[in-house]
C-alpha cells in the first residue's frame, strides 16, 4: 500500500494512493503520526479498500507527519565518500535534522538567508514502525513500517564551515522533502535494488542504486537503536551516492529559480524549485 | 510561575508548584507541550490562583512534555573547553539530542548496555515559548518561555570514538533529565546570574554561574534560529562548566549505584542514580 498525506501545509489529510488517485481516508485515521503507526495503523489500514474512500486531490505533503526525529546517516556510500574527501566509515556516521525542515516532495525549496552553498542529496528513507531500541540486524525489518524518497538537503557552509556538528546545515526549513509516498515494507521486493536519479535543471547529477550502500537497512535500523529509541513513524535517511553540487571543482550549488527533480524505483519522483528567501 | 508535570512516566499531569506543593491544573490544560505555549497558556495559567486547584503529589517527571527537539550548545564555558582540550569556539557549536532521552528530574539514570563512559553536565536550560525563525538578539526574550535545570548526560565513548557528529553521546534513554521545574521567565532576575553546582556521591565535581557562559542567553536563542526554526515548547540547553568526568585524568565515569546530584540558584534540585541497563 502507498500511503500519502494531501492538503495545504498543517492541514494535510491522510490518504491511500492507488492506480494514480489520492483516497482520503482522515475518517478514520486522524494523520500518519506517532500514534497511527504505535497503534497498529498499518495492519488496519491494509484491510481498507482505497476505492471506498473519497477522493482527494491538491498539494502533497510529507508522506509522513512531523516525526519526534529524522536520524540521517552520513557518507553511507563510497563513492560520495570519495567526494566529499572524507574516509570511508568503519561505522555509521550519525546526525539529526530537525524536524522542522519537514516539507511536502514538491513545495519550494527555501534558500537560507544570506547562504550561497544549499546543496541536494537523494536518499532513500526508512519510516519505523514500532518502538526499536537495542534491536538485532536479524530483527531490524520488524520494525520497519515502509520507505520513502528523501531529498537531504544541506548548506554545505552551515554544514562544515560553521563549527562542530553537522546539524546546522541539515534542519534549515523546507530542507526535507519527504515523499510522495511511503510505501508500506511489502510494496518493495528488494530494498537493496533500488535505482535513484537526481537532476538539476534537467542535468543529470546523481545516478546511484541502493545496492552501492555501505551500511545496509537492518544494518542502519539496528545500529541507531543502540544508542537511543527509535518511535513509530520517526525517519531514518540512509545517506546520499556520488553528485552532490559539493562534489565538483568548483563546487555548484543551487540557486533561486534552479529546478530540482529527483526519482527512486518504487518511491516516485519529486521537483523542487530553490527560491530565495523572503524574510 | 513555577510549572512541574507530575505522575507516572507517559501519565504526568501538568501543575503550578508553589510553597513547596504541587497544584493539578489538568483540568484546563492538557499537558505543558508545544500546543500549551503556542496557544497562549503562559498567559492563561499566570491568571489562575494555584491553591484554587487539587494538590497531586507522585514521581516528578520533565517540566514540560517531549518537545520538538532538545538543541544543545557545546563547549560554551572557557574552562570546560579548556578541560575536554578543545578551542573556544568563536561562534556557538550546535548539537542535539534525541527526545527520547527526556527524563524526569530525579528518575534513573540508565548506563547503556556495555557503556562505560557515562558521564555528567550541569546546564541551563531555555524553554522557547514561541516560534522563533531569525530571531535578533535584541528580540530573543521575547521567544523565551523560561528556565529549567538540565543534567546533559553524555556517553564518551559513543559521543567521541565511534565516528562523526556527538548526537550518538548524548540521546540514550534517560540522558536529559529536566525540571524539576520551569521557571517562567519573570520568576528569574537574571538569567546570567545564577550559581550552579553538581556532585556524584556527595563530592562537588562542577561550581560555576552562567555569568561565565561564552555565548549568553540571547546569543544563543538568535544563533540558532538562523538555522532551523525554532518551535513553542522546544528545548536549548547552554552548555556546561568545568569539572565533567572527562576531563580528569584519568577520566571519572558514573558507575551503577553512584548518585548524582546538582542545583541552579532558582531552578531547583535534582538526584539521580546510576543503574545498569536490564535488556
Amino acid at each position: 500500500m502507498k500511503l500519502a498525506r494531501i492538503g495545504a501545509v498543517g492541514q494535510e489529510k491522510p490518504a491511500i494512493y492507488e492506480n494514480g488517485e489520492y483516497y482520503d481516508v482522515s475518517s478514520i485515521f486522524p494523520d500518519f503520526n506517532e500514534s497511527f503507526f504505535e497503534k497498529g495503523g498499518l495492519a488496519a489500514i491494509s484491510n481498507l479498500k482505497a476505492t471506498d474512500f473519497p477522493k482527494i486531490s491538491g498539494r502533497v505533503g510529507s508522506c509522513v507527519a512531523r516525526p519526534s526525529k529524522i536520524v540521517c546517516v552520513g557518507l553511507n556510500y563510497a563513492d560520495h565518500a570519495k567526494e566529499t574527501g572524507a574516509a570511508i566509515p568503519t561505522e555509521p556516521i550519525l546526525f539529526f535534522k530537525s524536524t522542522t525542515a519537514l516539507s511536502g516532495p514538491n513545495d519550494d525549496i527555501i534558500i537560507p538567508k544570506n547562504s550561497t552553498k544549499t546543496d541536494w542529496e537523494v536518499e532513500l528513507a526508512i519510516v519505523i514502525g514500532k518502538k526499536a531500541s537495542y534491536v538485532s540486524e536479524a530483527d531490524a525489518y520488524d520494525y520497519v513500517a515502509g520507505y520513502c524518497l528523501h531529498n537531504d538537503l544541506s548548506e554545505r557552509e552551515y554544514q562544515l564551515e560553521r563549527g562542530g556538528n553537522w546539524s546546522k546545515g541539515k534542519g534549515c526549513d523546507t530542507f526535507a522533502p519527504l515523499g510522495p509516498f511511503l510505501a508500506t515494507k511489502e510494496e518493495i521486493a528488494d530494498v537493496h535494488q533500488l535505482s535513484m536519479w537526481l537532476d538539476v535543471n534537467g542535468k543529470r547529477f546523481q545516478t546511484s542504486n541502493t545496492n552501492q550502500l555501505i551500511f545496509n537497512v537492518p544494518q542502519v535500523v539496528s545500529y541507531i537503536s543502540q544508542f537511543m529509541t527509535l518511535l513509530p513513524g520517526d525517519v531514518i535517511s540512509t545517506g546520499t551516492p556520488h553528485g552532490v553540487g559539493l562534489g565538483f571543482n568548483p563546487p555548484i550549488y543551487l540557486q533561486a529559480g534552479d529546478v530540482v527533480t529527483l526519482g527512486m524505483e518504487g518511491l516516485g519522483e519529486q521537483k523542487q524549485t530553490a527560491i530565495a528567501y523572503q524574510g
